[in-house]
């Protein structure tokens, strides 16, 4: 058995339908129910499939219908094809078809779907359960049959049975690549001894750090080899992506399925007239504090929020575009600004904060194109952390980053598409510490921003992001503080270091 | 005739006032009002200005006060000393004092002042007028009276008449340098030469872009003139300064009197718990929408805002500090990420814009370090603009921009005080552009977030927003698109400019 849809409807016309108009509407219907809505359906589905309207009356100006479906022409759909065609009928008879009413609608899904994994939306006015179904009434307009409200809902049960069925399996991790490992010198924390030294102090909010001219002179130091060693030599331009995400991005990047519980949320003032503000204002002269429950009621939005993927913001710029095939594939940058995460809370070092500090990779092509980038980056970073950094590291090909961020699991089913995380062994903690990634996203942000290659060609992207905080932690915690013991390839680069603090 | 403060406050003690007691709370009350109101204020001061208690009530265990006073030893500062007196009085009498309730505050504020200028606040219940007074009835408890609730109403309503008396003067602008002109070869608005050739695109929200690689090429160049010319032969170290900025920032730095109407606000989830957000993420997934009347209910604050003058989040790395003489002057500064202003709507170019990119160059020391450093800096920009640049430019001194942004005007009353700003001729417009500034912001910060020095002198500091868009404005509208034809010093360090989108 599967799932099956039935509805109520009214449809209001413009005049009395008696006689001539109640045969026009019967021989419709019986049309209909036999012939249009058999339409593209495979020969072979059971009737009790299809789409029917069961029963029907006339009530002057109104025709009520009762339709049941199962899955093949949705009681819905099988609704809005009767209404043009029965509006052609009429039409002949001068009757004029005013507007569709939804007088019920329910759901009848298959199984003991447990209870929550049934959404909790306003669409849903009640579920019932009896032998063995759970049937949905839905509180739903035409307008929400014509956006395929109920076909979305089935869709997302669906989806939450099958992640509870296969959500037990943990994340998919494979190892690829594991360095040989170094001599192991230094064993603290190196965030700790950071702020001992007075390199770093906490920002005023919450897993943030304001960076001291040494940390910045190491952060450079990792900038100039990123950009010697791979931006340069694999033909990276460098852009500048926007930094306030609003929601329009998200939902074509997809980040709208999930992301609402790490996110900062970007609100915008009802208006800039500062007497709208003034007793706001006013409020902190007087007291001292910022009067927030009231700045609450003052402010539209959120609108979206801080950077937190730093690449979807890009997609805007190439929205729409057909790419010639003598410009692919196309290879860009980013390092405008910072990423925020709302991260768990408590006391943690640099490699786990809200606000950080990413270079961004991002490259567009054919399929082809984009895995071979994908390549030439993973052995462009291997050369920099074996020979330059001279890191202890692995590589594993794990979840992608944008199943885990949507709230899916498991690998994704393409060989070519996914991610692979870079982790350095943190010493102090004996636990190895993802610093960067690297990830073939397939067709995903193509589809999502529609963007085309000239030749009719797939057209597929991938991103790799460098976290300079984490990159930072990983180099101290395995190489320590005294820059004479460092790698000449950061040494030389970093220069001498700078205290320019001296407190009392 | 000045302002006036009328109390009603009830003590409540731990035993009846009877005999002993009212005797000691009579002796106590004449004391006050003839010694205790009078210690410290000046001997020509009239009686009817200073704080008296005008009748007094027992009511078994209660003592009932009415007070009255000028602006000396006012009102609910009699109260408080008051109180310390009777509870040691009373004390010898094994009586204790428990708590104090007002019954009523009045503030009497001489002259007609506009209904307009008084602030709408919860603390004030009632305005009433009577012979060119107005009279405030306040609802305060006595722990917004020890925090100076109505002295702070009382300055308000003074800095409201002083604004209104004053505002109709025009910021303070005075020129101080003015370039010889240059030839001018380019009439266009450069904005829209970027757009026609791809340099820029609309980012997805209001007042953002984004950049392509021939922008960049552009801001970079001009970074690199900065760090080559004024950065490092100043003796500046880079640092990187939170992007975030919660209240706690504004409180300190003075942002928190006015600066809401063209911030951008940011808010944070109330949990990170997945199933807390499943409806908002199921919404999405079903409507296609993302569903912000529900987001708005599950954010906490608004916590802060989105990077606004970039320095004020840099004041935590120093703050409560004592400054070792021999480490001063300090020199920093921040180029790591975004500001966010919201500016007033329309479509406008990358010279008015939402979202912008700024090198932020702060300095701090003793007076006279702090005004020399600024005074290099004009040195080195006038070198910058004309030589290298060779822009046709001025420099004004202007109302100072903390002063503009808390809602002062005027100048500040102290020469060495104040912002010079750096405004660049825009051809296409015939209009005059700021580009960049430089303030001496005096004891603001310092005093703000409490840092002095070793030897005891004022500290004082500086900054100086570089603003990438307004610069690259400023020189395409004087300059053009045609690199060849741009001053050696720009060209060479641009580098070819790189076109490598190709849409169809």
């Amino acid at each position: 058995m599967h799932v099956r849809f039935r509805l109520g409807a009214t449809i209001q016309c413009s005049g009395p339908l008696h006689n001539e108009a109640a045969a026009a509407i019967e021989r419709t219907i019986d049309g209909a129910n036999t012939v249009l809505f058999h339409k593209g359906v495979p020969r072979d589905v059971e009737p009790s499939e299809i789409g029917k309207i069961q029963s029907w009356e006339i009530q002057e100006n109104v025709l009520c219908l009762e339709i049941e479906s199962g899955a093949y022409t949705r009681a819905h759909d099988a609704l809005f094809r009767f209404r043009k065609q029965i509006a052609t009928a009429l039409g002949k008879l001068r009757i004029g078809v005013r507007g569709i009413e939804i007088t019920h609608f329910e759901i009848l899904v298959p199984g003991d779907v447990p209870e929550d994994l049934i959404p909790r939306l306003p669409f849903i006015r009640e579920v019932k359960r009896r032998e063995g179904t759970v049937e949905l009434s839905l509180n739903v307009s035409a307008a929400d049959l014509e956006n395929r409200i109920p076909d979305r809902i089935v869709r997302l049960i669906e989806e939450k049975v099958q992640a509870r069925t296969y959500g037990g399996k943990a994340e998919h991790w494979e190892l690829i690549y594991q360095s040989p490992s170094r001599s192991r010198t230094f064993e603290k924390d190196p965030t700790e001894v950071m702020l001992e030294k007075g390199w770093v102090k906490h920002g005023a909010s919450r897993g943030q750090w304001i960076y001291g001219p040494q940390v910045v002179q190491l952060f450079r130091a990792f900038e100039k080899i990123v950009e010697q060693e791979i931006i340069r030599p694999l033909g990276f331009s460098e852009m500048i992506f926007p930094k306030l995400v609003p929601w329009e991005v998200c939902m074509r990047s997809g980040h709208a399925k999930g992301v609402y519980p790490e996110i900062y949320y970007v609100s915008t003032p009802k208006t800039r007239d500062p007497a709208y503000w003034e007793d706001i204002a006013d409020y902190f002269k007087v007291t001292g504090h910022v009067w927030v429950e009231k700045i609450r009621e003052r402010i539209d939005g959120p609108i979206g929020l801080m950077s937190y993927a730093q690449c979807p913001p890009f997609w805007p710029f190439v929205q729409g575009e057909t790419l010639a095939n003598d410009s692919l594939p196309l290879r860009v940058f980013d390092r405008s600004g910072t990423s925020h995460r709302y991260e768990s809370g408590g006391i943690h070092g640099i490699e786990r904060v809200d606000e950080f500090h990413r270079i961004e990779i991002v490259w567009l092509g054919t399929v082809d194109q984009t895995v071979a980038i994908a390549s030439d980056l993973h052995t462009a970073y291997r050369h920099v952390f074996e020979d330059l950094l001279e890191l202890e590291w692995r590589a594993a090909k794990v979840t992608p980053w944008f199943m885990a961020q949507e709230g899916m699991i498991g690998s994704c089913g393409c060989e070519a598409v996914g991610t692979t995380d870079y982790e350095a062994y943190l010493p102090y903690s004996n636990s190895w510490l993802e610093f960067q990634n690297v990830s073939v996203n397939g067709d995903k942000y193509p589809t999502g921003f529609n963007v085309k290659i000239q030749s009719g060609e797939e057209c597929w992207s991938g991103c790799s992001g460098i976290g300079l905080e984490r990159w930072t932690a990983a180099f101290l915690a395995q190489k320590g503080f005294d820059p004479a013991e460092w790698p000449e390839e950061v040494a030389k680069r970093t220069g001498e270091l700078r205290s320019i603090f001296k407190f009392l």
